[in-house]
C-alpha cells in the first residue's frame, strides 16, 4: 500500500491506470476507520483492479458548532486496517494541499437537504458535496462506496454523481447489523446497558412498518404514528425525528408508493441513533420486496 | 465526423477513447461558430488526437432580461465548418438531456466574477461553470481551449479546474486581430465606417498602456487614465469600463507588478467592444514584456 499525501502524486499516478483500463474503486473517508468503513473497502476490493482510501477530515463540512479540531483522529490505526484490508492506494492530503487560498469555486446542493439530519446542519452537505467533486477529479474513480447508514449522504452523492455527470458508479452499500438487528455503529459503545437493549426497537419498529407497507398500509402518517408509539412505549429514548420520503429525491409522499426511505433519529442518554431502511413499494398492496 | 447527441453516448465513447490513452482536445461554445472559434478548433487539431466541439446554448447563463430564445443558432453550418476543422466529435446535446429535471446542486463562483462584465451579470459565471462542470464530465478532456478575447471567462475557468482539482489543461488562446490590430469579433459588422476606422484606437490604447508600463510607470490609475484619454479623444465611443487587475486572480492593484490584465469595453453607437491585454510586469523598470 502506498500513502500518497500530494494531491498531484495520486492523480497522476491513477491517469496512468486508467491508461492500463484499471478500475478503480473508492472509499472516501474522514478516517478513524470503523466496521462500517471496513465493509466498504471490502466490496471495493472484490470490485475493482485498485483500491483508493481517502482520509481527510474536510474543514467544509463542519458548521460553526461543529468541532473540526476535536474530530477523533488515528492515522496509524487507520493505516494499518486499510493495509489488512488489500487498499492499494491511502490518500491523505493536507487541508493546505486540498484548500491551498480561498476557493473561487463552491457546489450548492439546493436540493435533498433540508430533511433528515442535513435539516440541522446547514450547508454540512455543500462542504460534502464540494470535497467530493474534488476527490472524485483527483482520484477519478469507476466506482465509489458509500454506507446506506448516512442515507441521506448517499442521496446527495447520488444527484451529485448524475447531475454533474460524473463518470462513476455510485455503489451504496447495505447497513451492517448486529444479530439482533441494531445497526452497527461506534456510537453504540455509547449506550447504557438497558438502552442498548432498547435500542434493538429502532430496527424492530422500521421492519414492523416495512410489514404493515407489505400488507398494503400506503399511508405515511400511519406507518410513522405506527414507529413513534412503538419507539415511545419501548424504549426511554427521545424521539429526533421518524420521516419517510422518496428516494433518492427525498420528497415528501401522500402514499407510499415507488422507491421510499423510512429514516429515524433517536436520543438517548448519551447519543443519538440513526437507522433507516429503503423499500421499493409498487400500488398493489403485497408489492413492496 | 460524428454527431453525438446523447450525453450518455459521448462519455462512453470517451471512455473508449482514454483507455486507448488518447488525448482529447475540447472546444466548448454555444455554436453560431466564428473565426474565434476556428482559432481554437485548429489549435486542439494541432495538440491532440481527437478534438471535441460542443454546441450548447447553456439556458443556465442568461440572466432574466437576456434573450435565451432568440440567441442566434445555424447548426447546419456550425456543422460544415467543424468539419472543415477536422473535428472528431461534434456534441450537440438537448436542454432536456443536460438538465432532465431541477438539478440538485450547482457551482456557485464566488471570486473573479464582480468585475468586469460579470460586475452586471449576476450569476452568469455560475452558470458558466455548472455546465463546464458537466461538460468537462462529459468530454473528459486532456486539454481545454478557450480564447483570451473573454479574459473573464478564462479566469473563471482556471479557478474551477484548479480549484475543483479537474485533470485538464487550460489552453488560453491569443486573441485574434486584424491587420491594424482591432481584435476580431462578429459583433464589428455592426460598427459604422467612422466607428470602424475609430475602434482601432481600442488595441491602440492597450498597446501605449504597455509601452507606458514597459518605461517604468506601475501606477494603475495613471496607466486607466491614459487610455480612458486616448479613447475619448480619438473615438465617439462611450466608455464603459477601463480596469487593471491581478490576473486571473481578478483583484485590485495598487501597484501594476506580476501577471496583470488591463481590459476595456466600449460602447459605440450600435456595439459595446471589449479589448484587453495581458502583461507579466517584473518589480522593475523595463521589465514588462
Amino acid at each position: 500500500m502506498r500513502v500518497i499525501t500530494k494531491i498531484q502524486d495520486m492523480q497522476t499516478e491513477i491517469i496512468n491506470l486508467k491508461s492500463q483500463s484499471k478500475s478503480i474503486g473508492f472509499v472516501p473517508t474522514m478516517g478513524f476507520l470503523h466496521e462500517g468503513h471496513l465493509t466498504l473497502l471490502k466490496r471495493a476490493r472484490e470490485e475493482n483492479d485498485i483500491v483508493v482510501l481517502s482520509i481527510f477530515v474536510n474543514p467544509l463540512q463542519f458548521g460553526p458548532t461543529e468541532d473540526f479540531s476535536t474530530y477523533p483522529r488515528d492515522f496509524d490505526r487507520d493505516q494499518s486496517l486499510a493495509e489488512c484490508e488489500g487498499v492499494d492506494y491511502l490518500l491523505y492530503p493536507s487541508v493546505e494541499d486540498m484548500y491551498p487560498h480561498p476557493s473561487s469555486v463552491k457546489v450548492i446542493v439546493q436540493e435533498r437537504t433540508n430533511v433528515l439530519c442535513g435539516k440541522s446542519r446547514p450547508g454540512h452537505f455543500d462542504g460534502v458535496a464540494t470535497v467530493l467533486t474534488k476527490l472524485f477529479n483527483i482520484v477519478l474513480p469507476t466506482r465509489a462506496y458509500f454506507g446506506k447508514k448516512d442515507a441521506q449522504q448517499v442521496a446527495v452523492v447520488e444527484g451529485l454523481i448524475t447531475d454533474f455527470n460524473f463518470p462513476i458508479e455510485l455503489i451504496p452499500v447495505d447497513i451492517v447489523r448486529e444479530d439482533n438487528g441494531l445497526a452497527k455503529s461506534s456510537r453504540n459503545v455509547n449506550l447504557l446497558p438497558d438502552e442498548r437493549r432498547q435500542a434493538v426497537t429502532l430496527y424492530k419498529s422500521l421492519s414492523a412498518a416495512k410489514e404493515t407497507i407489505y400488507r398494503g398500509e400506503r399511508n405515511p402518517r400511519t406507518i410513522t404514528s405506527l414507529i413513534s408509539n412503538m419507539i415511545r412505549s419501548e424504549t426511554n429514548g427521545e424521539i429526533d425525528y421518524v420521516e419517510i420520503y422518496s428516494y433518492p429525491q427525498l420528497k415528501e409522499l401522500e402514499t407510499i408508493v415507488g422507491t421510499c426511505i423510512i429514516a429515524i433519529a433517536v436520543k438517548f442518554s448519551k447519543v443519538r441513533l440513526i437507522d433507516n431502511i429503503i423499500l421499493e413499494v409498487s400500488q398493489e398492496i403485497g408489492g413492496a420486496k
